[in-house]
């Protein structure tokens, strides 16, 4: 039984960017040399968030129109008024996805459906360098 | 410590079916002969979601009505231009809801609350056979 | 390799009343002596929920009006119909934002980023004593 905490970067260009890290993920299980366990997948940040979807156009513009829908991004927020860096629509949107999603893999391999691929989310108002660890954690 | 990697079917109705699994979950965990640690309850696919609720068809009801009113059926999706199988709006629940839950057992019990349940969420248009994978963790 | 299970209580006010519970999260790992790991937050409960934000007041505030707007409290649900006691909204809003965090660890420190707090939300109509289970796993 082991744990292997990797992490890698991403280059965002904001404005719920959505970029597949499935393959980095992947990585940190084969780096991990642990063959059945959990990825935990997770972003050290109050602006952005992970889930899985179809990464193709047509579904990804689509979960861009919901999240614009839900959590607007031109309206008054509180949080901008404290501190004038006008993101106060990306905090709510990474409160409500969240920034953990937790992958079963065996054998060396994620446990995802052929259509589904891990996203990272960048809700942030301006091109970020995000930092995702990966706690990979099993036996 | 040990990993025991469990899956097993449910079949569904689609279009919000939603379905008890707490049970299946459990006897996950009975299976695995481990004592404490974490169920990883996952759905590989990208069209359905796993979270809880108070298991009951007037809450059923209620969540079924925000989820059509969060992301409604029949609208224009561009997924649905690319593919033509009109479940656009399956792919986005599922991004929002997730497919992923974590629940914490000791001495081989689920700490859920009483009225607490696992429900398996099916958003697609159809009906469908699922795999649930159940990842258990612990000692 | 071990499993600790530790778990806190927290007074709410009820109504979507956020509090900030890391520090408590931090301590459960303190307490577990485990390294490097994953923390599990779960609340046994089906009216209350566990996210990551900046906890500052502006922040807070923009969150709880997003969920005012996608889950209304003065509605008619029909769980309300059922039981009487009127907080069918804080069964949806629990299924929606739900009851699960998993935090990786390392070096005994949570791997948050610089703003992130682990926030209960409690969606009941009223004040609540909330039990808090962390499930900390790793070696």
């Amino acid at each position: 039984m082991a744990v292997f905490t990797d992490t890698f970067q991403v280059k965002t260009k904001g404005f719920c960017d959505a970029v597949d890290i499935t393959d980095k993920v992947q990585t940190s299980i084969d780096k991990s040399g642990i063959n059945d366990g959990i990825a935990l997948v997770f972003i050290a940040g109050s602006t952005a968030g992970i889930t899985t979807i179809e990464y193709e156009s047509g579904a990804i513009s689509d979960l861009k129109r919901t999240i614009e829908e839900l959590v607007p991004q031109n309206r008054e927020y509180r949080h901008n008024l404290r501190w004038g860096d006008g993101n106060g629509f990306s905090h709510i949107r990474s409160a409500i996805i969240q920034t953990d999603l937790s992958v079963p893999f065996a054998d060396r391999k994620l446990l995802l459906g052929t259509w589904q691929q891990i996203v990272l989310l960048d809700f942030d108002n301006r091109p970020r360098n995000r930092k995702v660890v990966v706690q990979v954690i099993g036996e």
